[in-house]
């Protein structure tokens, strides 16, 4: 087992924003500030081999409990060492708790001030989780970083049951907190409030209060649109130490990091890249590429000139060509091409911040975007 | 372009049998002999990157004429460079003429003394290749070694039909080789048949008298036992040429590969290291696995611990676990593994052949495969 060693090192906060480049120092080594995790569901990326998604830049790894619980289990992972030996991936992972996928995915989810229960969507079997049960399965898996066990809703939602799950959640993350941890394994909150943002603001203090090590905000990009948002980070970030990380959970587009690191976030996840990569939907910086489009069949200029991927050393003619005859390597590619885009979004980020330039970096960026020179 | 260079190289012969070491030598690199083809149908190996390809140890790559032909198009290949700069593979190509597809997989062929008349399987637009035709579009794919057209019959079938097949493939080769040839581009022949001995050593006389560079046993692995394919290439080997290539088309099963080897074949093509490893049957020293026995659902153990390849450092476990959720990543890395293990057998027997003991080195890896410890 590697040595416990987390820490959290702020080193700089841009002087025109509240965008900041910290390390978040983990047993698997370190996370440069602002990062983003690539999503491996069910202890894979999808499409990409552990070798090359080392390639892209990542430094972190997304696994989710929810998905790895129902299958392999988790005392399956933990008989095959932990996610890290399970996956090959020897950097930090993260885990969520399940709770958001529940919400999302399950049938029948009935909470009670206990837990919840719900049907497996894989076979429908009965399954039941609690705050301590959450914790326990994290543990089996081993990743660097648990989520507590939060209760999400779909937004819009009427305000009384936002009220209720956003404060039945601070009541699940004390219970989290009382689990045993795992020396190796730090264990994050969950700021809830929908878009209240007087509720968000009391989430944030309720949790802050109770201690913990970092801080996610939670249930957003479930409906609403990208203002409010921003608004909800604009009220709930300045409620979070300044000495931990802070994290959006399951965010978002390149124009949404940008404007999340802008109020202060250092983390994200999103199943954007690899989704859309399969898609045949990729990011650059001139806007997106749908690489389906008949003006690419003759085109030998790659996706990115300056994009270092494996995909960018193809013609968009040959990237074309595997998805018009639905190859595989045309996700492969495409996921690689878009996790890599982001990897070099958040390094350029980084290195921005550090210059006091992140404000024009970002109007840089959508500038490129909005210019929209893809097809 | 490449200066052209081709020659062939004959090392050794095994003192026990007809195993023979060489080296063809191409524009785009030499090839060592005996050797497996990768089979990139669409101008890609499934699933497999060219970089992780390389990394198996393959040399050489087949692309379909008929697949690429229909989708994108020889001139759209031609438009993006050609078939390395289409599909980043650097070494040598050898592309098909068609002729199996067309009468596997096209709809209503049509065949006359000019050529085939077909429907194309993708959109059911009718298609007219010739010999002359096919050679032409081999050109545009600028494949190092272009084959000729031949009229291709499934087994079992009337006599008459095959007879009338053969010949007329030979006329049709007669033809090929009229076509004036790209100068880094070899034709070779295709020796046809069936099951009839004295048609294939005819069609083998007629085929050498004509003169090629390099010749094909094809017709093969079309329905018939291992047995009557192992007979057929008893009786078409001694006919060719011992200063020219020989390649066994579309075999086979590693078993067919060693037999074949010992009867003097040097090259070889087929899907079935990805199409299996799509499929979770993984080629091992000690038989098949089948990834989605639930005997290895705790298992630590890798597939194969003295392979080097990317599903070798996982565990069964994990890759049960991929293929039971369904991820890509489970067909890929199996993939990965099947070509290579066809690669490390075709060194291993490279190997063996120069020390002359070509035929133990058989013995003792067919004692392996029937041992069957795999589930």
């Amino acid at each position: 087992m590697p040595t416990p060693s987390f820490s959290f090192q702020l080193h700089h906060q841009d002087a025109h924003c509240a965008a900041r480049r910290g390390t978040f120092h983990t047993p698997h080594g370190p996370v440069e500030l602002p990062a983003f995790m690539p999503v491996g569901t069910q202890g894979t990326v999808k499409g990409v081999d552990i070798g090359r998604l080392g390639e892209t830049g990542a430094q972190m790894l997304l696994a989710n409990t929810y998905h790895l619980a129902l299958r392999p289990g988790a005392e399956a992972v933990a008989l095959l060492g932990d996610l890290h030996q399970f996956t090959g991936w020897s950097g930090p992972i993260l885990t969520d708790s399940g709770g958001f996928q529940i919400f999302s995915l399950s049938q029948q989810a009935k909470v009670s001030e206990q837990g919840v229960e719900f049907r497996s969507h894989i076979d429908g079997s009965l399954v039941q989780l609690s705050p301590e049960k959450a914790m326990e399965i994290q543990q089996h898996l081993g990743s660097d970083v648990a989520m507590v066990l939060d209760h999400v809703v779909g937004l819009p939602c009427k305000p009384e049951r936002v009220a209720e799950a956003t404060w039945r959640s601070v009541r699940w993350a004390e219970r989290c907190l009382l689990v045993t941890p795992r020396a190796d394994q730090q264990v994050w909150a969950i700021v809830q409030g929908g878009l209240d943002g007087q509720l968000r603001r009391q989430s944030a203090q309720a949790s802050v209060a109770l201690g913990f090590r970092g801080y996610a905000v939670g249930g957003l990009s479930v409906g609403e649109t990208p203002e409010q948002m921003y608004a909800m980070l604009d009220v709930t970030v300045p409620e979070l130490p300044v000495d931990s990380p802070r994290y959006l959970m399951g965010v978002g587009r390149p124009e949404d990091l940008l404007e999340a690191i802008s109020r202060g976030i250092d983390l994200f996840d999103c199943v954007m890249p690899t989704r859309n990569g399969r898609n045949a939907f990729a990011f650059t910086h001139s806007g997106p590429v749908r690489l389906r489009n008949a003006r690419y069949r003759h085109d030998t200029q790659p996706l990115e000139k300056e994009c270092p991927c494996l995909a960018c050393r193809h013609s968009l003619g040959y990237l074309r060509h595997l998805f018009q005859a639905r190859e595989m390597l045309g996700p492969i590619l495409l996921s690689i091409h878009n996790l890599t885009y982001y990897q070099r979004l958040l390094a350029e980020a980084r290195t921005a911040i550090v210059a006091d330039r992140f404000t024009q970096f970002h109007q840089d960026r959508r500038a490129g975007w909005d210019l929209g020179t893809g097809g």
